[in-house]
């Protein structure tokens, strides 16, 4: 009677504590099931369907599986091996692309909602939470007098923050168009990479400010009084590219940020990188305030050589470039995939500043314009930062 | 040639600056959209669909619509006239409960993602971000001694914390089963009813700590190191409850928000309030340390008579409520709905209440065991907390 009395009083503590929205969901379906080679099965149970594919970031079958349908009418699918890394991905039912419903890990990427999984065993176990000592992740808001706005930005503080009086160097990190403050939290896992790394050994404990860069806009999507009348899709976030306002504007940040935390504000310990406009933003921001960043990051930048010069910010481009150049950064790290379609774009700007003596770091890697770059680029970049075999 | 011009630029730069994940989607397919009389249309585009239904959380036709297809493929639904609230919603194609892929703004609860959306006019508005004054929200580890673990916990800070030295009162504010640290942040709406409240002077700025509530979980899932390996689902939340462990060790978490923020350390200033499990975890909380909360909220409390006496968080009932009778609540709220599952079980314990003397404040409200319900409790509760009339 034992099991009579376990299930009588399960069904009872089930319905009791039940909250609004149950999933039980602990039937045979499992999905995605990382296999023990690192392969991942999806499936889904959807009897009606014609066609089922799985549409994801990962290069093996350039991310694209097509779904069959067993006797039990549920659709499987079993990926290659895959590298170390996250993934994002969705099902195609018939057209209809949407999550993986028995998936409940989501990121949403611009305007889309994905469904996540994680490759450990390489670098997709620096995006993984382990048990070391974790920093506090802050969301607050800074007045910009230029924006004539409050404007929303992501702060991560190292664990050791505030248990001894010590100051901290700063990371600016500045996401792409499309993007908001929570973009390199929640797709670029800045908090877990930085746990990580601070807790092997592999970089100085730093604060990492993630600002919103479409200055126009107060915060990220659904997170400004406009609330969910503004949707996220790119053609929405172009109104700020190339207007300038951001960079001249970002000494207002910085000093927010050394006015709130206990920062090291000088130049041997300030850092600012990007990925993509983030990248561009970070160049100009450099070039217009030279004296402020002893490590600077363009990662798959967005450059662009048709700026307005009229705007300060794009004015005098050469003349700025030497004179950092002059000044000498004590880190000018470039990061691009080799099929990214800012390839080019790169390669010209890294002629230029060859042709000036300009000192630089040069990383190449393997495909384009994707997370899992920026990811990397970033585990790259951050243990090189505030000379921490020095200190 | 103007236009074309426009044309070529915006081709070019949306090619540059696209992320990832690109969603295009300017299409005339909109979905939802909130009509003038907050009426919600619903469109999908599913050419191979033979029948899909919305799933939402309304009360009008018990929050289900059957879509319609057009002669263009789009099914359509509009809902009858919406209360001002904050809705969640799902639709199920052919059998495929998902999200509604036109809608990028999602919120998990439990095990499942959900599409969500607002209608304002009344608490709704609370519930949206305003041109007001922005508290910080802080994510934060506590090391549980008793738990022999760090634990995740979430706390807002009010938007004047920081500025003026001053010191501030405490809400202690739990989830219910199923639920995390995130869940009333999330779901809740806590930021957004905070900053609400107290711009518009309805509230006391006080500080708000969301811990979790399952004693064995480090934190929200996805966020521990068995990172996605431990999916919520209700069955696994089950461990922890009747345990007592969280509420005898509550004082943990006290300790360190009193030693990490500037608050006024005292029962005068400290509230604990909590929906379903949270609520059951708020009383034995107040009953084990009547001299540490000055306001008790138990919104649709999952109060159960078959505890365990044997642990010492539930042992001699009868003489702590004495206890707590005898010494007093500045306010002991009991808010539960007409529908709610557990409405008898609030019956039954304030029948004992009543039996014994203890002064309550009593809340009863339409609907169940619903979030619509436990964020309106706490428009109702917060401003009641901390005397602000005679502050």
């Amino acid at each position: 009677m034992r099991l009579d009395f376990f299930i009588a009083f399960w069904v009872v503590a089930v319905a009791a504590m039940a909250q609004q929205n149950v999933g039980f969901r602990e039937g045979s379906v499992v999905s995605p099931q990382i296999n023990e080679d690192n392969s991942v099965t999806f499936r889904l149970r959807a009897d009606a369907a014609g066609h089922v594919t799985v549409i994801g970031d990962w290069a093996a079958n350039g991310g694209r599986g097509e779904m069959t349908r067993n006797a039990d009418g549920v659709w499987t699918y079993t990926t290659p091996v895959l590298p170390s890394e996250m993934y994002t991905y969705r099902l195609d039912v018939d057209g209809v692309v949407n999550l993986d419903p028995l998936n409940p890990f989501t990121r949403r990427d611009v305007g889309n909602v994905y469904s996540v999984f994680y490759i450990g065993g390489g670098c997709g176990d620096y995006y993984q939470v382990h048990d070391v000592p974790h920093g506090d992740v802050v969301t607050t808001w800074y007045h910009s007098d230029s924006a004539g706005a409050d404007r929303r930005l992501s702060v991560y503080l190292p664990p050791c923050y505030g248990k001894e009086g010590r100051k901290y160097p700063v990371l600016y990190l500045l996401h792409g168009s499309g993007g908001d403050e929570t973009a390199w939290l929640d797709l670029g896992h800045v908090a877990r990479i930085m746990d990580n790394l601070i807790a092997r050994g592999e970089a100085e404990p730093m604060i990492v400010v993630m600002p919103n860069g479409n200055f126009s806009k107060q915060a990220a999507p659904g997170e400004t009084p406009e609330n969910l009348a503004f949707r996220p899709v790119m053609t929405n976030m172009l109104t700020d590219y190339k207007n300038g306002a951001y960079e001249m504007a970002f000494t207002e940040i910085i000093g927010f940020i050394d006015n709130k935390y206990s920062t090291i504000p000088d130049r041997q310990h300030r850092a600012i990188a990007g990925l993509s406009m983030g990248g561009f933003h970070s160049l100009y921001i450099a070039l217009n305030y030279p004296g402020w960043f002893d490590y600077v990051g363009l990662f798959s930048a967005g450059l662009m050589t048709d700026l307005n010069t009229d705007r300060e910010a794009y004015r005098d481009e050469d003349a700025k470039l030497a004179r950092l150049s002059e000044l000498g950064c004590e880190l000018f790290w470039i990061g691009i995939g080799k099929d990214d379609f800012l390839y080019e774009a790169n390669t010209d700007f890294r002629k230029r500043l060859d042709s000036m003596g300009f000192d630089y770091i040069y990383h190449e890697s393997d495909r384009g314009h994707i997370w899992a770059n920026w990811r990397q680029y970033l585990l790259l970049f951050v243990p090189q930062l505030f000379n921490p075999k020095q200190s």
